[in-house]
């Protein structure tokens, strides 16, 4: 069940358009268990479709075909298709029919006859059938054509292609896959563990996807014992460090876990300029578990605001261990909240001192009777990259103090904490 | 000058990776002048390297190709290249060298061995010759063979190849492009505009990028004339919703007009949870121009912090125009900024109201002598989306009376106004 992907469409080679099709149809496909072998991204050009498509039918046991099936001119790939297949355009009447009765189409007679044109043996895939896209059953190849246009592409792929080639190959054996998350993770570790498994069988594949400052591993099989048995083992190995078993980003993780809880936060931002309460906020529901913010951008705004004690600033800079502390007690004086936080920190790039240099973030952190306050170092980041992992290890702690206790917010970074008596 | 680009690796087929070395390469080379015909993505297989390879190199000027030049046994490119091409590997031996006397591969004599194994007449292209990558000079076609690493491959593209085909292929003549970014702009009107100019002339190439909500148009031509001409109609048609000629973010431009100004902000949100905050400090210098902000996100908090009136609340409900005046006259009390802003609204999913739905957004701007609030409706969108909207539309707000004056707050989503003496 190996197949091909053709992208069709001038837009596509020129760079205006950064083709997401490309990305969802090898996810989608590969995490299904069918393998794409090559992918061939071309202009609107009838001679080159015609070419490609020829080539390819032959080799694979499916393709999908993207683009080209609109009402204008340059749109020429049901005309390649017949073409190249040795197969007449007819017109599907049902289609034709649903294009002449719709408002968008109904100016154009023309547009109907063209979009319903099909090669002989196409099976509309939409229920809508105003919609572009069609299967051809082949010489025992399945050939999908469908429209370039990204949401009805996904769709399509995910609604009716999926479906339609387990349907076929479901005989052949489908792989399982598992998609994990994990934050704070030493990946050399990591490599090393699934380097001992993967030595070992050729039935497991693995890959990592780059989702900043989170790490996703996904975990493919078609043995489900092997797989459940990885799983367990990563769980054992680097079980703090996983956020999800279920593909779930750790604001998502955090978020139920806040209302499952029943808890409630709070938060005093510097450094992270909001995007710690953006983030909190990003999830439906979440006016369930955030209370309130601060962005106390400059120094007056720390002391008027939360309290921050002049001294502390004068003494210590508005970077320290006592201003984060300050921080986080004065968010938890002003409001009921479970857990109160305090970010103060150098994002950069200007900004820094000899003793804490860009990079170097204090987290103040209030709850139940203690106030604790924690050193990082985020070292040679952009300042995009310090506030993303600042946010992020914001939230871990929080996850972390839920579902595990104090003795647990061990980071990577961490340089040292400092607590105070309240 | 046309060519093609071949990407070589099994990450990229299996949809475990995004391939961002392709939107980079389109985009450069089409910026640059450089015509890709086609593109094809394979895994790492000797045959079908090959079989590419001697396809496209006798079809086109030039060709990229990417990846498989690691130390590994399936890095099989510099063979499949040797092959396609008739030509002998051998030992370069500087390259050879220079990875012995590298620490990274001290270690390994077989790896220097493998990694200087080139084909014959191979010319290294980074200074650093530890480094894969090199240029082909074959039959008056140039066939650049990069690493698929991301910020190698960036490099030796612009830093190497761009430079190289500019020599080869300058008498042909080189497009020039500009890149606009608009926001709140009417894209039929745009369309309309643009296909007048596009059709009394092949010389001129438009494209959209999708940075929504900004929209980033660019413009190409061979015609530096013809490029000023459409550029300056462009201003004059849509010159308020012009954010930039140089490509530069509403973000980047809004910081850089404050601090030109020497104006300050302070932000009281709701419904955007941060997200404004958090914009207006993504770039450096912000501690310039953004004094403080709050995150009112309870009812409780937007009456402690901002002195909204509960009675407002009550009568209006809280997301209405009294409480985005209240919010904004809150935030004014408190600190003195030349723009206090206060947001309210229902992002959604949950929330909203008949007369106020899902997606209905007060902003209040106190500044001057004046207190105004705007209703916008951003109907249709999911909560992130709404969310960015109303911290977009904002930014424009400050922009617009930055550069013009409060006649020119006028927006297509804009559903009202009250002002409020003071």
């Amino acid at each position: 069940m190996k197949g091909a992907l053709i992208f069709i469409g001038d837009e596509l080679i020129s760079g205006l358009v950064v083709n997401t099709n490309v990305i969802v149809a090898t996810r989608q496909l590969s995490s299904h268990g069918f393998q794409v072998r090559e992918i061939v991204t071309i202009p609107d050009d009838l001679s080159l479709v015609k070419s490609y498509l020829k080539d390819l039918y032959v080799k694979y046991s499916f393709l999908v075909l993207s683009g080209g099936l609109g009402p204008t001119d340059d749109d020429l790939t049901n005309q390649a298709v017949a073409e190249a297949l040795g197969l007449n355009l007819v017109e599907n009447q049902e289609v034709s029919k649903a294009i002449k009765d719709s408002k968008e189409y109904a100016s154009s007679q023309e547009i109907a006859k063209k979009m319903s044109l099909l090669p002989e043996g196409a099976v509309p895939l939409a229920d809508n059938l105003t919609m572009a896209g069609y299967l051809l059953d082949f010489k025992e190849k399945l050939i999908f054509v469908l429209p370039g246009v990204p949401h009805q592409f996904e769709y399509l792929l995910t609604q009716k292609v999926l479906p339609l080639l387990s349907q076929r190959f479901k005989a052949e054996g489908l792989e399982l896959s598992k998609s994990l998350r994990f934050f704070d993770l030493n990946e050399t570790d990591l490599n090393l563990f699934l380097k001992s498994y993967t030595l070992n069988t050729q039935d497991l594949k693995i890959g990592y996807y780059p989702l900043w400052p989170e790490v996703k591993l996904v975990v493919r099989s078609k043995n489900q014992g092997l797989l459940s048995e990885v799983i367990s083992e990563l769980k054992k190995k680097f079980g703090v460090s996983l956020v999800s078993e279920e593909d779930r980003s750790l604001v998502e993780v955090v978020g139920d876990l806040l209302i499952e809880r029943g808890k409630k936060v709070a938060v005093a931002e510097s450094c992270t300029g909001g995007m710690l309460a953006s983030l909190l906020t990003s999830v439906a529901g979440s006016s369930n578990y955030f209370e309130r913010g601060w962005v106390t951008y400059s120094p007056e705004s720390k002391m008027e605001l939360l309290g921050v004690k002049k001294e502390h600033i004068e003494q210590f800079g508005v970077v320290s261990y006592q201003v984060a502390l300050d921080m986080a007690e004065g968010v938890r004086r002003q409001v009921k909240v479970d857990f109160a936080i305090g970010i103060t920190g150098y994002a950069g790039p200007g900004g820094g001192t000899p003793e804490n240099p860009v990079g170097t973030v204090y987290i103040g952190l209030a709850y139940q009777n203690k106030v604790k306050a924690f050193r990082f170092g985020f070292y040679g980041l952009e300042r995009r990259e310090v506030q993303l992992m600042s946010s992020y290890t914001t939230l871990d702690m929080l996850r972390r103090l839920i579902l595990y206790d104090e003795s647990f917010l061990r980071y990577r970074f961490a340089l040292g904490v400092e607590e105070r008596s309240c």
